[in-house]
């Protein structure tokens, strides 16, 4: 999903400095998971951590907003839009293959992002069947484990390599598929797979190609 | 879902009375539930549950059938037919609603059944995200917390009215729709909605006509 646009237009709507908010609240996005991981803090839905993380946000940026549009500021992440290859490449792979999300996000925020986008999974997985943040194993193994699958019959496509090398590390296969645009123009990250990865491919439509869906 | 004509013909298929298996099969099912509801053993997948019963069932009845048979004829569980009125019903319900299985199917089942019939499942909920077997209430309020809701704003529709009640002393709302035929021509039970119920509808789609989907 096209988190960056998506989240800094509906901060612009509300007379706020769309990037800098969008770029600033994802900032805080893995300090926030490590609480979680490190067992500082027990596991809660990502809506909290966001709700939490915005407050930091605008006071860092001495921004002005009121609770009632925090709230519906933080629904942003539910309302995400995204990569033009994402929904047809998604309904051909589903063709051949079982999809599910293993993604940080709760089963309400995949829900409702599914329902905005029209992303056609077959279940929601990921983050809150584990109790658990990604890269933490469990989140895959749970992931994996509810499928009725070995980890080596499931795939794990990512943007991110640091997400692929924990799935590898639990037996999944790997493809990475950039999104070089994710973080805005100047990104630097995550531009090319790395090492070990099974498959790579530019998009969602050449990911369906070599898996022949 | 349609389990009986399922079933049977999936047992007919390898040589067996069908329906006689079928309806023995169903017959172990709550037994089989209550040990896990009494503590007396741990929540395992259905399909153990299933693939267990069957070894009693054809024992039972004096059937014949090799054990990878047996295994292939367990996930006939997996593919069930759905009433004439399921999916063009789900299909305009989901228009308005988000739409889950509160079931005691495990998730991989339930992709299963999802992608077998075309059932337009927002998420899958129910037993195994609770570790637990309707009418457990964790079941309930596992599958309702998960969609981030108040029990209150979620409705449980079922065919079967002890469902619907546990459902209801949850704090869900609640809907019947009767399925006489599910348990062959002469079923005697779950004809009617019990009492307390909030909506009963004859199918699907006039549970969509009554919540204006």
């Amino acid at each position: 999903m096209d988190w960056r646009t998506s989240v800094a237009r509906a901060a612009a709507a509300l007379g706020l400095p769309g990037e800098r908010v969008a770029d600033a609240w994802r900032a805080r996005y893995q300090p926030q998971l490590e609480t979680v991981r490190s067992g500082e803090r027990e596991w809660v839905v990502l809506d909290v951590l966001h709700r939490e993380a915005l407050d930091h946000v605008l006071a860092e940026l001495g921004l002005e907003l009121g609770a009632g549009e925090r709230d519906e500021l933080t629904l942003a992440w539910h309302r995400l839009d995204p990569w033009p290859d994402t929904v047809p490449g998604l309904a051909r792979l589903k063709r051949r293959y079982v999809l599910a999300p293993c993604s940080n996000g709760h089963i309400a925020q995949s829900v409702a992002l599914a329902r905005h986008a029209g992303l056609p999974w077959d279940a929601i997985l990921g983050a809150e069947i584990a109790r658990a943040y990604k890269p933490d194993p469990e989140v895959y193994r749970a992931s994996v484990a509810a499928l009725g699958l070995a980890p080596g019959e499931a795939m794990m496509v990512a943007a991110h390599d640091g997400d692929l090398q924990a799935a590898a590390a639990c037996g999944l296969r790997t493809a990475f598929v950039a999104r070089p645009r994710e973080h805005g123009p100047g990104q630097r990250s995550d531009l090319h797979a790395g090492p070990g990865v099974d498959v790579e491919a530019a998009d969602f439509l050449a990911l369906a190609d070599v898996l022949g869906a």
